[in-house]
């Protein structure tokens, strides 16, 4: 395993910067146009069409024939052996903060840099967390008990093949250890999840519901994981967590193998379409998913001023000021209103002075 | 304080029977008419009509001022003091479990018999509970570090005055222990609630939004507690666990101060005529609030029966089995149909024999 690459402590217990918060957006840039356009986060902007959800989705308790349910549609979709593997939570973040809680406090190997909130919550849970910058092919996971995987990974893209990581979780359970692997951003790419072999000693795999289905609002997250970690992440999370609305549209659209299909077709496209534009705009892609695209450009800072002008938000990287994360636009004029935004004539980024330091 | 009445641990680790759960009835009374009359919870039969949902709602993540809205609406529905003292989670279940996380195993007393998740989940965490019958007003807390009460409770309706529970919160708090009050069924009479003193030191307070708003599926339970409590609850939380209609619902529904008023009124008139229906077939109340009736009687586990092949589920209690718990059925036709399955001629329950050990 890689050296770590940073005093993960410290960072950790700030709040991470989070994509989405129009509200701070709006603070820092009062005179931008509304509405503004959020290109910040991984959400895809052609949500799953809401079903038409019961009074009593809303007004009773869920059941756990929802819950069933859901977890039916889930594992047929994901591929999961057995429901008993399973554990539903309010958000994948939810599963993020309780999977620390469920170890004795012990070292933790973060690959990075990735999603934030892995490093913070596990610090916060006290164990001992270092942040690493790969995976060595032969030294293994080095003196980790637990190694944190987002695969394919947020911002960059990066993925690891499926057997590398399998023989990661062999050797780190062969010690009792896990191997986290965030999925969060696999329903593009299903041929690189581990959610099939779910059950595994070792392996805990992360889905969200929210970014590829396009209804983040929802807050749904399931763990797949050997079934004592999976029913003692059940037990934690504790019973009614997920809303009964939740509970109905996901396992309607978890179930819609057409509608997943058009939209992993749909997303290659808008991806394609979202390299070029940027690339048109002289900026350089350096990675991402079909839910985003990452650019490396040492004006960055000033890019994101630019946008931000524009009422446009886009993620940037407190650690890595060089990166600027754009989510996909929506409706053609959401398109072409970030064309235009690059292509200002005056200030506009790419006709802007380099920074001093670039 | 009363001796203990139970040997907690054992009876927690079991998972509690909770009502609602229509799949187990219809597998138990197969033959049952549908649909089923389900009376075996304290929810609103009269739900807060849901407000237009924007789409932001479902697609995006809650933002910050989203979360900001509904703690400021709540804060005033419940008068408290400031945001501060505030942690909104997706269901008071949720913080059920978090709050037993937050403290080293120690000593704790529930005042039962109530609600079953109290006493399981300080036992899952590790902490020694005995259910205790009652609070003396001259021994205090006893040798607890946390008392936990139900005001009012659930079933029985017994309530506490706030003024012997502040004394105790201060007695807990002089030695670093809490009082946890859980104020599930509390809108009913606000003037009981101590969430208007919220911060106080040892004084945890919990709220429900679903049930006196009906809305039970989508899952919001706000804490009130001291400031460094309430930001260790957020903290554990984690951000958006309550879905974005959630939250827009909620807000709503929080401050709409003539619905609220206009529902307090038509739930204890409606708790009225219950107790008079109940007491019209033979049957003893013996306590509850305006969402739900207690009622004792030897007959109670037949009368459960009579009830289920009638297609009409109420809350029994596994260690009450003279106990039956009456939620307020909601439309005239549901009115009629208890009244009817109350006076069947055949083995209806106030014609059958008295139980062998009656």
């Amino acid at each position: 395993m890689a050296r770590g690459t940073d005093a993960a402590p410290d960072a950790a217990r700030q709040t991470p910067l989070h994509g989405g918060d129009l509200g701070a957006a709006r603070a820092a840039f009062p005179h931008a146009p509304e509405p503004w356009l959020d290109l910040s986060t991984g959400i895809n902007p052609w949500s799953y069409p809401l079903p038409p959800l019961s009074a009593d989705a809303w007004t009773r308790l869920p059941g756990q024939d929802a819950e069933a349910a859901l977890l039916a549609s889930a594992g047929d979709c994901y591929r999961a052996p057995s429901p008993g593997v399973m554990a539903a939570a309010p958000g994948s973040q939810a599963l993020i903060q309780i999977l620390p809680r469920l170890r004795p406090p012990g070292r933790v190997a973060v690959l990075g840099p990735t999603y934030a909130e892995h490093a913070r919550c596990w610090t916060l849970a006290g164990h001992e967390v270092v942040m690493v910058d790969g995976i060595g092919t032969d030294d293994g996971p080095g003196d980790a008990d637990v190694v944190v995987v987002v695969n394919p990974n947020n911002p960059d893209g990066r993925t690891l093949a499926p057997s590398r990581l399998l023989a990661l979780a062999d050797s780190l359970a062969a010690r009792g250890g896990w191997l986290v692997v965030d999925e969060a951003f696999a329903d593009m790419r299903p041929e690189d999840s581990l959610a099939s072999v779910a059950g595994r000693p070792g392996l805990v795999v992360l889905r969200s519901f929210g970014k590829f289905f396009g209804l983040a609002g929802l807050r749904l997250g399931i763990a797949l994981a050997p079934r004592a970690v999976a029913a003692a992440l059940r037990e934690a999370v504790g019973p009614w967590a997920v809303s009964g609305p939740g509970l109905t549209i996901a396992a309607a659209a978890l179930a819609d193998r057409s509608w997943i299909l058009a939209m992993r077709s749909r997303l290659s496209q808008a991806a394609a379409d979202l390299d070029r534009l940027l690339e048109a705009a002289g900026l350089r892609v350096v990675g991402g998913t079909d839910l985003f695209r990452l650019v490396e450009d040492p004006r960055a800072p000033m890019i994101f001023r630019q946008l931000g002008a524009a009422g446009i938000l886009v993620r940037r990287f407190e650690h890595r000021p060089d990166w600027l994360r754009f989510g996909l636009p929506g409706e053609d004029g959401e398109w072409q209103r970030l064309r235009v935004a690059l292509r200002w004539e005056r200030g506009g980024p790419h006709q802007a002075p380099a920074l001093p330091d670039s």
